[in-house]
């Protein structure tokens, strides 16, 4: 297997800078759309093994990808709590029935994951064996505060009134969705272990919507919980706050195996500020891809730079590609990622 | 007078906390609904200086609150620019004529404040005749790069990928656009100065969507001309970019008498990060201000524990007041500050 990604998890010697990209398999690809068209909408797409596996290789055939990820999305686990997700292309997901009360919060159950999410799983065994250990496989979940946001408000938010209401009004109440949400996401996540996945990664997309105090209470433990629930697995876990700059040192000593950046930290102070505790994945501007191959690549080596030499770094976007991107921006960025940086891997194997 | 407000802006003692809250002239106030009301829309209240200054002393007839900021918006610039600014409850500001080719951004010409925006400096001045020097009046304008990314891409956005695309790819374009802004920010600033403002602030309510070093390049730069070339008025500028808790130290440097804080920054480390090189504005979470007085204190409360003793600290909260608040809440927020954050001032004359 290329183990390039999984070394520099562990924060061991590569012999070339890692890179996968957030959201590589999606709408930017002619190829995506094609599938897509064809399952007839988003959720089909997931729910469907075969075709989410499809999608899943799509872009690793195009590009040397250093990882795949599993094609899914992170409200996998409300929608199998009975909350009815819709998703519709330009209004963003919605659920049919939010949840709004103690009552609501109370009677929601912890999903089976090999039953009422068995399509993950499936997907998950599917690509496994199709890769054949090319590249590792990267399974994923929201954060329980990420889920809560879109359970509670029942779509996108700009302020989370409506959640953060009930943060600080009943900050009780929303401790036990968000506990019920932390073992729905460890038996999740153990699922996807089981069936194959070689790292995982927690997207905590909303996390910095939230006070330093708020994060803590209400986003950090939960992912740390989670993170010492997953220990025994051996498998190593990404943990990424959105706008989470602030809270690195924080986030870095939950236990995780890596903290990802988004493009608004600077990744050379972000690796002075967290040593060598755990490995670094980012931090590309998504909007840098809209450009041109030539821009891309400078943008690139200036945050292959920023790192600097020795191990620890997996290359990422700060944030999921977009649909308008060029393919060949992704070509260009992934060999400039991966010729530049042998530069700063001399002493390698 | 009652200077707290601006003794604290010079971090010199005070007897009490000074508090006044963005926005606090707004839709949760019933009295402001009817005068908007009898405007007819939220453009030709800003446009009618009799409107605007009865809706700029509304809040200070309700809450003892220690300053005034004059009711406008941060699009008065582009829009005497020419651009055709509407404001569509529920839609948000739209620019019938965004700013897409480097014709467009030479062709820009700077508003002359006195002719082209007089309704805003007429306001000022019956602002400040109104007052009687009760408490100090603030004036304000967008940051160059916010007024810059509603221009170019003509709504309001999530991802900035329009005005992003043209920093990356034309970033000569930009600059020409921003600096034509960060002129016509210094002349409309100066102005309000000259009608009577008392201190000023500046909103980068977009500079956190940038990376690190596109806003060093893109915003930050542009606010330190501003901040430079008004240094001679002798008045006190705040400088407020939302999500801009990583670049304190360099907002700190460019010259301003106080950083606003977002919600998103730990007051306490805030402080000790930029020491006494500034004052420090903020930052209770506006969405505290959805709940229960007694909550509202209590939130109200942590944050003055949090900056602790000494002068320099004007409450506020963390971005605008949003219109569900009780204004009940806003009572109790404005109380408890003034009471209890006597026994941190209590060797001030």
């Amino acid at each position: 297997m290329n183990d390039r990604f999984l070394r520099a998890l562990a924060r061991q010697p590569v012999d070339r800078t890692p890179i996968w990209i957030m959201r590589q398999a999606g709408r930017y690809l002619p190829e995506y759309r094609a599938t897509r068209e064809r399952a007839g909408d988003f959720l089909t797409l997931c729910k469907t093994p075969e075709l989410a596996c499809e999608v899943t290789l799509q872009p690793l055939a195009r590009f040397p990808l250093d990882a795949a990820i599993v094609f899914s999305d992170i409200l996998t686990i409300p929608d199998a709590m009975g909350l009815g997700l819709s998703l519709e292309e330009g209004v963003g997901p919605r659920f049919a029935r939010p949840v709004r009360s103690r009552a609501a919060i109370r009677a929601l159950a912890v999903p089976d994951p090999e039953t009422d999410l068995r399509y993950v799983t499936d997907t998950v065994r599917l690509v496994k064996s199709e890769l054949n250990n090319r590249v590792p496989l990267i399974g994923f979940a929201g954060s329980p505060w990420t889920l809560a946001t879109y359970m509670v408000e029942g779509q996108s938010s700009r302020d989370f009134a409506i959640i953060k209401k009930l943060a600080y009004a009943e900050p009780g109440d929303l401790h036990v969705l968000l506990n019920t949400l932390s073992n729905a996401i460890t038996l999740y996540l153990r699922a996807q272990i089981a069936a194959g996945a070689d790292a995982i990664m927690i997207f905590d997309t909303w996390g910095g919507a939230l006070s330093s105090a708020a994060y803590r209470s209400f986003s950090l433990d939960y992912m740390a919980k989670i993170v010492h629930d997953l220990k025994g697995t051996g498998i190593p876990i990404i943990v990424f706050t959105k706008g989470g700059g602030q809270w690195l040192e924080s986030i870095a000593a939950l236990g995780c195996a890596a903290v990802g950046l988004d493009w608004s930290t600077d990744i050379a102070k972000a690796r002075s500020r967290v040593g060598d505790t755990v490995a670094l994945q980012g931090n590309l501007d998504p909007a840098v891809m809209l450009t041109t191959p030539e821009i891309v690549a400078q943008h690139a080596r200036e945050v292959l730079d920023a790192f600097g030499p020795g191990p620890g770094h997996i290359f990422n976007l700060g944030h999921g590609i977009t649909p308008q991107v060029p393919p060949e921006n992704v070509a260009a960025l992934v060999e400039t990622v991966h010729e530049y940086s042998r530069r700063y891997h001399q002493h390698a194997s």
